[in-house]
């Protein structure tokens, strides 16, 4: 099976890899016409293919065969986090929870919010590069950063959803294990260093979000969302 | 109570806090004679003093009373990994293991290591800051690169330490859950990006590490290290 892994969406209608991927294939591998490929379409697919025609623009892949196809994710993760003011910390979670394998990832903004814009393009590049490394099949999707209480609004918690908050009181609500029901979709939000304000946290009870805790330890915004992300693939293992 | 923390080893002993913290404490926090602090002795105690007299060098601290008191964590991890190649994966993979808690991390050389020396100076400082953060009482050690096989060769199997190496094989061996006993201490493995050698595989088996699989993703060297640390939290949850 080849080692190369690129990714290229709807590889079965198109036929070739975008122009950063062929860029990276022929220039950076050096590969050549005949050699064989994997792909990851970032919605459950992985094929393998061989190089038809190459350069550093585009590169035109032939004989594509399914090697695996997962219709649909056990469970899933949608996230929602403040950003902090280092982007460089969000790099970092988006680089760490797709390894660990999410759904989607996405910002707002909130009255103790550090950052009021983002760009997202570097994120993805970090995504689909993490997408390969780990040979996760879900790309997550990443999304634009909203003022929290419209998400809030926008969601409704139903029997396949669940609606989750990091919240840290004292004493402790219960951890991620005691709060989810297995085989769901779960959507979390992560507030920002100084925490959701109090009126924030009355709108999330209200709106009948789930509070959880992440432990004793005060975790930084970034590491509140890996532990959430690898705490609900370990107890879905 | 303070939200001022500070870390200084030895509080009883030494009434002051060191150059670095003093610089902190007088020039960043402005803090004045009066004031109130809390300290991390690193080694389980937390305590509650005033400032006595401050200056960018040192600062005296009176009236030191002890606030909490762990004298031994219930469970411990030691961690050993062969450092990446670039040295900023070691700094996260620290900050991130120290948030959630971790007694010592050490560096190993082995086959596939990418990186053959290490200056601990920097991670020491960000387990520190990280302390501080997370309001954990365990200042971890940072151990300086060892050859692999020094170290396998130096230790023992033991009812109250446990030896373990993430290991990817197909079929995947057990998770840590199901691996580890609780409440014991854990001396983890994490080799490099190209993994253990086969014949650093053999050694890890012939001395009776106990393997364990971090699930099916292929997880980056700092990341392998961040889910050790995390799963054996949730698992003493």
């Amino acid at each position: 099976m080849s080692k190369y892994v690129f990714y290229a969406p709807n590889p079965t209608s198109t036929g070739f890899l975008t122009e950063e991927e062929s860029f990276h294939a022929c220039r950076v591998l050096r590969l050549r016409s005949g050699d064989k490929i994997r792909i990851l379409d970032g919605v459950g697919g992985l094929y393998e293919a061989v190089i038809d025609t190459i350069d550093s623009k585009k590169t035109n892949f032939v004989k594509l065969q399914i090697l695996e196809k997962q219709e649909k994710p056990a469970f899933q993760i949608h996230l929602f986090v403040a950003p902090t003011k280092q982007m460089e910390r969000m790099e970092w979670m988006v680089e760490k929870c797709c390894e660990f394998g999410i759904h989607s990832i996405g910002f707002f903004t909130s009255k103790n919010s550090e950052r009021k814009e983002m760009k997202l393009l570097r994120l993805e590049k970090i995504a689909i590069a993490a997408l390969k490394q780990s040979k996760n099949l879900f790309l997550p999707q990443i999304k634009p950063l909203t003022p929290l209480k419209q998400l809030i609004d926008s969601m409704e918690p139903s029997t396949t959803n669940q609606l989750l908050f990091a919240h840290i009181s004292d004493p402790p609500v219960g951890n991620l294990g005691k709060q989810i029901k297995l085989n769901n979709s779960y959507t979390i939000f992560v507030g920002p260093e100084g925490d959701f304000s109090s009126d924030e946290t009355s709108l999330l009870f209200d709106k009948k979000y789930t509070p959880f805790s992440l432990g004793k330890a005060i975790l930084r915004t970034e590491t509140a969302c890996i532990a959430s992300t690898h705490a609900i693939h370990l107890l879905h293992e």
